[in-house]
């Protein structure tokens, strides 16, 4: 199946919006097994988007549509797609009934103009919206099938994810599974390196690579004739990848984050945790706080971004800063064990660095960072050497200081 | 004139990658006062690209093409295009003697194929690349010229800004500026229809509005026979827009992010700051200290996830958190006194509130966010309710707790 995506809206032509829809649809349509050779953005203009659409017809089984499915007179997604497969607009009970029902619920401010919304072309079939008065729409046509969406990711994810997946899942006798094996403390082109010959060697399952910000991804996708079969498929790659790269892995769950897995190791073991971050200025604690049910493990952090309160709050001695100044392994190192006892918690993180070159004397020590990590009254301090402008340093500090808090809370046991 | 942009590359296609170019693209266009009607993203195969780069050949003026001018057989922009152009490829021996010195100094490991990189269509125009191999192009033809950018952001924005942007501005008589009004406080629709008329009535310079979390922007442009001509334009609707929304304003350079605001108002009046946070956990810190030279100003935050530690590091009196909840605003303004007469401060900012429900009987004060403001011993505490999954709900409440305290810091002299 070739998919082909065309996001309708002038607001992206002009760059006031990201089109992050079709980044998701990318990746969905990646998932399911489904090539994407081409995708545009249009604006609205009926004779444009028209054009458009009619390119796409002749060159792709599947089109999805991104908005212009609104009540306004700019909104002509529908009406020029009607236009495209020569079908009429009619007016769907369903649909309507339903705007009548989101209006009545919400107070919403209602306008005649929103009755255009229940109109259909002739034989689409409708996907409900639970965020949104704009249905989601599938049209068939001879050739090929025009997917309509509505613009607001809040809208168009969950009618996606609820509704679409499985109708595009239909279409097709195959069932794609895949699985994102996650690992840290590795850099991209070593762990490339190390499975190139497993991705090479075999087509299905696919193994493709992801670089993030201070992560590594491998996705795992099979095509088979049942769920069951396509796991199978599956199962004997993640081993591989587990053989060669052990704990390098934090997760094979796609939904489970780096901060997650630090979370469960503290719960497994029962212990409480407290941060003192300097250059990090609170972004390390920040980022743990997304995991759900964290304030049972963590209470309180420092920031102290200043000499003195280093010393004040974390009893960092003052020979100890002037000798080896903030930024070192023994100003960490002290910071790890002042908030550990401070706080009485069972594991301390502590990040001390330089964002940004304070003068030219240090502009080599811009993007030094060391991280120590306490676990009752054992410390451990790495120095990391880290690229790029302030936030980016800070934001790479964060994930190489959960990774080796992580790695410490696994090798404890050893 | 009319630009088409085409981003080159399978990895967008495959959803590995944001699109940020083509964001990055149009908004440069939308200031230059160019019309996009089209961007397509087409993968790395050379006919499927040709044809893309034909049809933007035969509506558009200039193309913008970004990506695939790397080193290996993927890469096939260059080639492709000077295909389209009817153009031979040539060496250029500026670049090779560039490409050579990049190796030399960065010892990075030389390929044989990267002697492709200094071939260029002849008669084309090279933009050095400052922080890569492949250098961009300007291909002029008959009815259209292409611009070929290399993929990387890292090149592409500072090749755009030092040289694509002059020459793009020199292929037009007329002189593009603009000037963005930033807001805070005030919602996107009532911002917007306070300035409606204005909005309405003219149409050189346009001001057109963009809403932002927790922000609202607003950008006039004009257009004119030279800079100062587009700068008189524009300063009447500056000088409206200023006295419709007063203090909501609280920059007018593009540069300028509300938590710079807020330093260089406590540079000003040479106050400290401390942080007290509870639902942010540090966030609110971490958003400050991206402004260079804070360090002079900030020295100690507190993050008191705990009612325990609100106590305990902020003096939050036990009464007041068993008769009110940590969730209130007699909480807030507590640990904002506490932690100002803790840190020794002049000005303290205290977040306390409920990311997501902890439980059914709680869950409509999920959201409920209350932030205090000490300056020098008075105290203003305001209570916000956001939408939003856990992380939203945070970042909006840095961003009120950011403009509640630029407020205060203003009408403190009142």
């Amino acid at each position: 199946m070739v998919v082909e995506l065309i996001s309708v809206g002038t607001e992206i032509l002009l760059g006031n919006i990201v089109n992050t829809n079709a980044h998701f649809l990318s990746l969905e349509c990646a998932k399911l097994g489904y090539s994407i050779f081409y995708q545009s953005v249009v604006g609205d203009n009926e004779s444009r988007l028209l054009d458009v659409i009619k390119l796409a017809k002749s060159r792709s089984d599947i089109i999805i549509l991104t908005g212009g499915l609104g009540p306004t007179e700019d909104d002509l997604t529908k009406e020029t797609t009607a236009k495209a497969y020569d079908l009429p607009l009619i007016e769907d009970a369903h649909t309507k009934k339903r705007i009548q029902e989101y209006f009545d619920f919400t107070n919403a401010k209602f306008s005649t103009n929103n009755w255009k919304q229940a109109l259909i072309p002739k034989g689409s079939i409708v996907f409900d919206n639970q965020n949104g008065t704009a249905p989601g729409l599938a049209i068939k046509g001879d050739d090929s099938i025009a997917i309509l969406l509505p613009g607001p990711p809040v809208e168009l994810i969950p009618m996606f994810q609820n509704d679409v997946l499985p109708y595009l899942q239909s279409l097709s006798d195959e069932v794609i599974e895949s699985v994102t094996v996650k690992l840290c403390g590795i850099g991209e082109s070593m762990a490339e390196s190390m499975v190139l010959d497993i991705i090479h060697e075999q087509t299905n399952p696919t193994i493709a690579p992801y670089a993030k910000t201070g992560e590594m991804h491998f996705r795992i996708t099979a095509k088979a004739r049942s769920k069951e079969e396509a796991r199978m498929l599956i199962a004997p790659s993640v081993g591989k990848l587990k053989e060669r790269f052990g704990d390098y892995i934090y997760t094979i769950d796609e939904m489970v984050q780096l901060e997650d897995c630090v979370v469960a190791l503290l719960k497994e073991k029962n212990y409480s945790i407290t941060t003192a971050e300097s250059i990090t200025a609170g972004q390390f604690a920040a980022r743990f706080v997304n995991v759900a049910g964290v304030s049972t493990r963590f209470h309180l952090g420092f920031i102290t971004y200043s000499d003195d309160e280093k010393h004040k709050r974390l009893h960092v001695k003052k020979e100890t800063l002037a000798q080896f100044s903030a930024v070192s392994k023994e100003v960490a190192y002290e910071m790890a064990l002042g908030a550990a006892q401070e706080a009485n918690a069972d594991v301390a993180v502590a990040i001390t660095g330089m964002a940004s070159p304070i003068d030219d004397e240090h502009a080599k020590a811009a993007g030094t960072v060391f991280v120590a990590i306490y676990i009752k009254g054992i410390i451990n301090v790495c120095e990391y050497h880290l690229n790029g402008h302030r936030q980016k340093v800070r934001e790479q500090a964060v994930t190489k200081a959960l990774n080796q808090l992580r790695m410490a809370l696994i090798n404890e046991d050893e």
